[in-house]
């Protein structure tokens, strides 16, 4: 099966690392093409960044064929409701797919994502989903996107705010696991997941399992109502 | 002052009708300018139509200056995070403005909305607002966007399905008043107010009116979270 | 147009106050009318004293003639449903106003009080109005009513222990706006924006504001349901 | 033990009624005092009829001495918590009475009331007592309170409204108990359990045996947030 | 009357506590019946106690006979639902009967129970009873219940911790009342409602008197949905 | 990998179907192990026939080794906490998996189960879960569980009553997807979906493909909080 993994910023390293995170998880015979739009913004923090990358992402679904499933690589999952009117294959988006499976394995989870700026767009996410009320915080580690893509001294302390951030969470909200919330951390979940004796969910991983999932299942995305194909697709 | 108000379609006949239903509410000292991009969708009929104004949206935001207040003249209210991120001044949805008012004056309102496709949307943005408790149904008339735009027995056909799916709306849902989902709508609010003996909302109105009452309080667009600046404007 | 303003308590100097500030923000062509009970508590410091206030508070609207709108210029939106009841005038409590202007310049705002024995009557009211998901939180200062009223050092300390109060909830509660939840605050606004830096808002002007709007649109109370006259009016 | 019990409005033959209702519940060591102010409306119909009776409701309370209970005995539980601010003892609204008994012996429960201009004060309650989720929905039978205590034809057409509309309840709803919504149905709840084969509850038999329960308990009404002592009782 | 007091775990020295606190709220005409089971975990400490608990614990309903009302006698309501299938008479949880009680003597309560593993199965039950909002908090004092069976130094102990989580929940929640989330605690709400000067609420004293009232209003579980007969009993 | 089905009731044909709708979507290097407690109901329908069935299900749990997930093969998610908490596994319900799958396909969904006395359970389980807001309505084809185990006739019968109330909900609900509420309509699936032009989900394959997909994520059940390891597992 052929996943197409949509990085709705510009930046290639961020694909570049998605690409890697979601073939870990994806099986033998699933190919994965990490893309990215050239024209949109160099990360997505908050609605602003959101809005500027449609455009771009959905001319990539437009173009793209043969594809069994798409994953929106972005963890405010931009775009999500319009590329699903796109198509009958699945799209899932990275922060709904880490929720979902948060979900299912702890009673109430948390969220540690980059800026405070970002928070409220998760927030609405987390309402629009109806998953709110599994969400124990979401929390911000004042650390920016394109930090988590430096190599040395910057990219080390990224990492420890993220971790004193886990930390904060871990004892202030009762959460019993963490939602990573950037799809830049995807390389960090492993680690933390060992370092913090909880689960610490990746979002662009979870979201390839999902489609490989739903591939199988031959689920497809409903015509009837919201997401029906638009008047000239 | 100067209020801009942007349709997010490109049907300049919209903006037309838009631009005349606001000048009705000015006051004298307010000048109104009622805009559209020009490479957006006809019209906006649910998610996909939303995302693909965006870009056009936000560019006459950018490009303009001198406005005291924003209006965004389409239902679905969209785009309306990614402008107040683009400025101080305030920045109002006419769905947003019309529910708003629709909660002060009853216990209850229905939505009357032109196709079933935009109605899921509408809902997502009721339960945002914090405001879906307050609203008793969102009603579908199955009337696309652009039969209101139409004269002749097309567009009397098009009120009449208003018209019944407003009384419709009054006997099931216990209702107390009615908000016209479209801004296409916007010149019937008063004849349907008039019919059917409750108070039927027009959102553009709703939102000059609006709009005027937070210039004049100095009210601005907080900076300190989600809605602060992007990195680059 | 003519704007009836009733101060639900009987403490004059309060209604002085209210009335300047809803005359700051009134159009020159808008006539203020402050005015308040003489047989009702001196201050409305929770359920109880609001209880005692409503008759005085629905006397003076079936005395008075010729408004186009009545504010309620209490926090707790003393008998606003009631007062509804008695006319087809739109009728805005200053909570009301403030809330709904907030929940549309930031994604979160937190309300600043008087006394802790008045937050459950504000928590109960926004989850009336369908706003307690837009509130992060009420706060008490522990600033009675009455001090507000106070000159001298008196008064200085109870602005101190509101400006310190504001402080708390900007770094708790990732409140992007504050409400300041008493009338007596009216005139505090300005200057506590400017000090902290986010939109902080005085209901007062709200309803000023508001009223004047939804006169302009000519929004009349519903009589349809729970808003219907009374048997003998 | 003392209980007593408030009609608020000033029809004495109801406060009859509900005095027996009471009588038949209580323990042969409780005292029932059934009385009514004769000040308020003839009937409690909405918002505004709840308002003018507060100030009568209040006074009898500050003038009774040496209760050990109280119950307000209006569906709407008019002036429940300004009630509360005034003593130690439990006061119970039989409207919330009812609630609290239907949430524990059925899955979800609907509620048959009088006039449609009733149903937002009720469902208001709902909201705020936390049980809204537990109500499927709140009917108006259209019977005029005040046609409840007639006898001869106008009383038994009035009796086959209520029924009818239980039984509508009961198949739309999936209602597994129905709470009748007015204090002069008091003598109905018996005959309705019969007929109609589910609990059907009356809130003044229900409130009767919860503020025994709470005298046994010694249960008082906490001093320490919102129902504080007011300055001056 | 006779109210079966079913303890469901195999602690016999708790279930003599708890028919110690029964019989203390319980009129001189009502024969309290307190029992367990024999097969069952020792103490109830989250989901997986509960499960084990089910069968023992229906096992001796569908043994008594007699009874008039049913009190499950674990804060976790175990298998609340279940029996209420097995009868007409009513079943009341002590969860259940302290969340209630407490809901109508203050504004917001919170809750302490015993370990933080049993806290998402209380969190559940307030928000499957519709109470959640109504409760500001559940703190776990980590204390294991049988602790609380033991005398000498490591009961003070515990009482110590209860008695500090109280003081914490106080200050931090604005909880008006508190609510002790374990059965084993029954024998210390009238002393740490006196030391802490709020009501604190034991669940097994509450559900007496509750059962008490409701057989009194001969109230019987519904048949008609949920609570329906098993095809055999 | 090797999952573990349990179908928590005593019914062997319904075990063989379930496993076959397992096979059909488990990968080639899946092991399917579908098994049933010997001791428990013939179906479950309700709360008591799941409490009944508790036992028997985690006892199953605790003998089997050697599995990499477990799914509990009955809608009503029986035990779905309890058996959380006796292994590090991924364990997931045919209910939770059917509705966090529709939930990204569809704006909204309807479930269409068994018998009305079922209905509670699963509204329950909804609001638990976070998705009540995702779900329209659940509704009730009025066919017995065993029915579905019927060949002839009866079982075209109890196809018929189903798919009529798949085009009920389609029409009423606006719903976009239905979920199939009961393991014994595994096999109808397909069928119903290519019948009715809308995504019919089973429950069975939605955790099978989950199942697979957390295996291969390496999520287990978190030990934190609600799940920890009971004292003797």
């Amino acid at each position: 099966m052929k996943i197409l993994i949509i990085n709705p910023n510009s930046t290639n390293s961020m694909t570049q690392k998605i690409g890697l995170a979601a073939k870990k998880v994806a099986g033998t015979s699933t190919k994965i093409i990490a893309t990215n739009p050239t024209t949109t913004p160099k990360s997505i923090e908050g609605y602003y960044d959101e809005a500027l990358s449609l455009q771009g992402l959905l001319k990539i679904i437009k173009t793209q064929k043969n594809y069994d499933a798409i994953i929106i690589a972005c963890f405010d999952d931009t775009g999500l409701d319009a590329a699903r009117c796109l198509t009958t294959a699945p799209v899932i988006g990275i922060g709904e797919a880490a929720f979902h499976y948060a979900a299912m394995i702890a009673n109430k989870f948390s969220v540690v994502t980059t800026l405070a700026r970002s928070v409220p767009a998760i927030e609405h996410n987390l309402a629009r989903y109806g998953l709110a009320a599994r969400c124990a915080k979401v929390h911000s580690s004042e650390v920016p996107v394109l930090d988590l893509e430096k190599k040395g001294a910057k990219g080390k302390q990224a990492q420890n705010k993220i971790s004193k951030t886990i930390e904060a969470a871990k004892k202030q909200d009762k959460a019993e696991a963490i939602v990573l919330g950037c799809a830049g951390m995807a390389d960090l979940a492993n680690s933390l997941t060992k370092k913090h004796k909880l689960p610490v969910l990746d979002g662009v991983a979870c979201a390839v399992a999902l489609a490989q999932s739903m591939v199988k299942l031959k689920l497809e995305t409903s015509k009837l109502g919201g997401y029906a194909f638009p008047r000239d697709k």
